[in-house]
């Protein structure tokens, strides 16, 4: 008979039992940390945090999945890798940065939209590199076949904006989300040739739509950032975003990270590239949890994505999904893999497309056969080739199609030369002196450091001249704006007192303990 | 009686106990982890790592320091506190942005210098910003003072070169070092005030310097970098050149990072600047160990600089001081702090200086008197008075002076229209070009790429054509030199085969299992 073991508190392997034989213990550890997926938290430093994400990894059967999504994930895996294929095959000397070894990556996303969805989100502001992108913009923001096959077509532009590769513009969707009968805003930002310069933008993007709906939880509005396994690790960028995680003024209340880790960079190894194990360790420096996944074990991939949308809506910090994948042609598909990594990609032309395992595995359980696989198919090659046929008919491409905004207005061809007119009263304008000359109303226990007041002494003294100098010329800018209604955002380190300590727009009590600024 | 314990294996604070009281083994954890060092080292992927370092910290007297020790330190402390002071006088109404709050960073460097010059160091290459720069170019680097007393003349130039603000130039400087009596050479590398860009110019000035003294392991060059608390934590930079400490043709074998946290960026908090708890997290990444250390214990700041410069010795891996300290000025002497943050500064003015701190501590213990403390002031002073008023004499300031390497040759005028003849024989661009049309030579079972063969065959054509494209060009240019015996060293990522494949300068052989490059 097999000795049991009392179970310590500090484990969730253990369901309603008290004891368990040891052998059971180490297995169900086993399957928590030794299958599919690597759980990096342990840094974390919170208890809260720590044993949240252990339950949510070795709680027993947590990881089980039913039918319909597992058919649900076979139906996006089949199309992930059949848009990839129909390019392929229509453009065949073309780049298109395709998925090829990552096409996990399209469930993944709908699957964090998914959950994210239906924890409240409405809306969904993306960034992203080139690899898989037009299948991103297709498979996940449902943006028109036909206005992607038009980009390969070499066809003039039909309205404002100068004309950029594919792989660089974006996108903005509204659609139902059929898990959640509910309608969502999709987003993916524009972005450069230079990875991860979109990161602050998304942020900057997502705070402000959090603003305008004042959503200032973050409840509504959730980031999400993708990212090559070598530009994560590499990039200065990547580790100044972060910063910006946590900083009052300037939280998405948590941003969704998903790196498609290729083991890569286009032809350099990691060893030759970073000086720590994973691309993903720039996460520990906010104390964000990482979830290393198998991405050729696509239910896996779906649990880890469950546990990272809970986690950001659970506390609102940010979350690592690393997808280690790998990168089944070159950097592009005209370039030559073998000619630099010639044992890697020996051993990467053996290995079946993710679609084909998941598929065998399935049919083994018994949840599809091989005609449903093969329906759903050519259901998804029947809706591509109608795309591609319409797609001929198009004479002209609209740069309005990819944009990350409805940005309504903008292409309706104004004339530039009608400027409309900016001037204001001057009231208006002696009004808003007045008050950057002034301590804070209502505050008369305020205490105002003595050079401050001489400061705004000469304010007043300005005003009686009739004259400005540039600190207020630059609140009468501001200040009309406000009043006009238009919200005013200054980003930066000293922008309250100013780096010449010209502005002062918050002004510090001088004796308060809490040392609140008063805002004027 | 007191109940003993057994000592596990796993503590260092016994010494040969084998049991101890448990108030004792408290007392013994306590002195090493609750007093003025905050020793971050857990995260750490390496047992025989984290176990040297709490060796360096448990065991019990590690820290004594003997008297002689001692006063050396409170000379040090002098020197520093009183060169400030000195500038504070004289030059009262200029910026200096002066160490005043830590004053340690002398000392600190100096003890950094005089481990690892034990070590078998003979050159030190530094980084480092604005604040305390004219200290450590004195103090440290021993810089003649009347370099520094007439950049503050506003004098003329006396050479080629434009002239700069005195805290963004650098120095070299060859001394004995005293306390080994070896001669070493220090270097401060000029700075702009993008502050942190610095940090990956330092590493590469030490990595030639290392390459050219034949230094393949880093046993006599070190980096050491200096940051302020705001920019290490703000800056990608700063992440960046981390993660090329450890790349194989990257590394300078370790580099000894010390932190001047001041806790504040400017007139920015820490809680609006940074999403991590401590200004220190990005070295995390690389699991480098983060000493955090009371400024104001200066025989505290002398065990870690001890303990990293033995790290860096003995691991050849980077390791980070976090001097926490305070500003007791503004961002410069002009600035108020008290606008901003009056709480603080209301009670920094109420803290003694460090030097007054420990000359209290050494007069108690009965290591120096007050006359002894009062002499070594006096007689820096009156170093300081004579080098003022020879200062005074000066006419001119040399901006050779202020580089940071003994450019010899380079200020002495040359002809700027007298061009050397570089061009090179016929044969030599043949013999060049057909190396660079070639697989390796002497290795018959080489496998090289199909693709490969028919760009060296088409490169064999181009020479039979009497033709050249960009690819060999640049060849030609880069194999010339190499004749010469001047050394190339091509950077960055893809360069090895060219981001367009167009270079191939490493080839890979198809076949071989442990994939070794093969350089031409």
């Amino acid at each position: 008979m097999e000795r049991s073991f009392k179970l310590p508190m500090s484990t969730f392997v253990g369901l309603n039992e008290k004891t368990l034989p040891l052998k059971e213990i180490i297995k169900r550890l086993e399957d928590a940390y030794c299958r599919s997926i690597g759980v990096e938290f342990m840094f974390i430093n919170s208890l809260e945090q720590c044993n949240w994400i252990r339950q949510k990894f070795e709680t027993p059967g947590i990881m089980a999945m039913n039918q319909q999504d597992k058919r649900l994930l076979l139906a996006r895996l089949t199309r992930s890798h059949g848009f990839e294929g129909f390019l392929a095959r229509k453009f065949s000397s073309e780049k298109r940065f395709g998925l090829e070894g990552c096409e996990i990556l399209i469930p993944a996303m709908k699957q964090v939209i998914d959950r994210s969805t239906s924890l409240g989100v409405e809306s969904f502001v993306m960034g992203m590199p080139h690899r898989g992108r037009l299948n991103v913009l297709s498979n996940v923001c449902r943006k028109p076949l036909e206005h992607i096959f038009t980009q390969f077509a070499g066809l003039d532009t039909g309205d404002e904006g100068s004309g950029d590769v594919k792989y660089h513009l974006g996108t903005y969707q509204e659609r139902l989300n059929r898990v959640t009968n509910k309608n969502i805003r999709l987003a993916i930002v524009a972005n450069p040739s230079h990875l991860e310069a979109v990161d602050p933008v998304v942020q900057g993007k997502t705070r402000a739509e959090q603003f305008y709906h004042g959503d200032s939880e973050g409840n509504k509005v959730l980031s999400i950032l993708l990212h090559g396994d070598a530009a994560f690790s590499g990039q200065g960028i990547v580790y100044e975003t972060f910063h910006l995680s946590e900083l009052p003024e300037y939280t998405t209340h948590g941003t969704i990270h998903i790196v498609v880790n290729n083991q890569i960079g286009f032809t350099t190894d990691p060893r030759m590239s970073r000086s720590s194990p994973y691309c993903t360790d720039v996460a520990r420096v906010v104390n964000a949890p990482i979830f290393h996944v198998n991405a050729d074990d696509p239910e896996a991939v779906m649990h880890v994505c469950n546990v990272a949308s809970d986690w950001r809506h659970t506390f609102h910090k940010d979350v690592v999904i690393d997808l280690v994948c790998y990168r089944r042609n070159g950097h592009n598909e005209i370039d030559e893999p073998m000619f630099t990594q010639p044992l890697m990609y020996n051993r990467i032309r053996k290995l079946k497309p993710v679609l084909e395992l998941y598929a065998e595995k399935l049919i083994k359980e018994g949840v599809v056969t091989a005609e449903e696989v093969k329906e759903v198919k050519d259901k998804y090659e029947k809706i591509l080739e109608e795309a591609f046929t319409s797609a001929k008919s198009e004479t002209r491409v609209f740069n309005k199609h990819w944009i990350d905004s409805p940005w309504s207005g903008f292409f309706e061809g104004k004339d530039p030369l009608k400027a409309t007119p900016t001037g204001i009263h001057e009231d208006t304008i002696t009004h808003i002196c007045k008050r950057f000359a002034s301590a804070p109303p209502n505050a008369s226990d305020f205490v105002i450091h003595r050079g401050l007041q001489r400061i705004l002494s000469s304010r007043m003294e300005m005003i009686q001249a009739r004259t400005v100098d540039w600190a207020m010329g630059e609140a009468v800018a501001f200040g009309s704006l406000l009043k006009e209604g238009i919200h005013v955002r200054l980003s930066g380190q000293d922008v309250e007192r100013g780096t010449f300590s010209h502005r002062h727009h918050i002004l510090h009590h001088q004796k308060m303990t809490n040392d609140t600024p008063v805002r004027r």
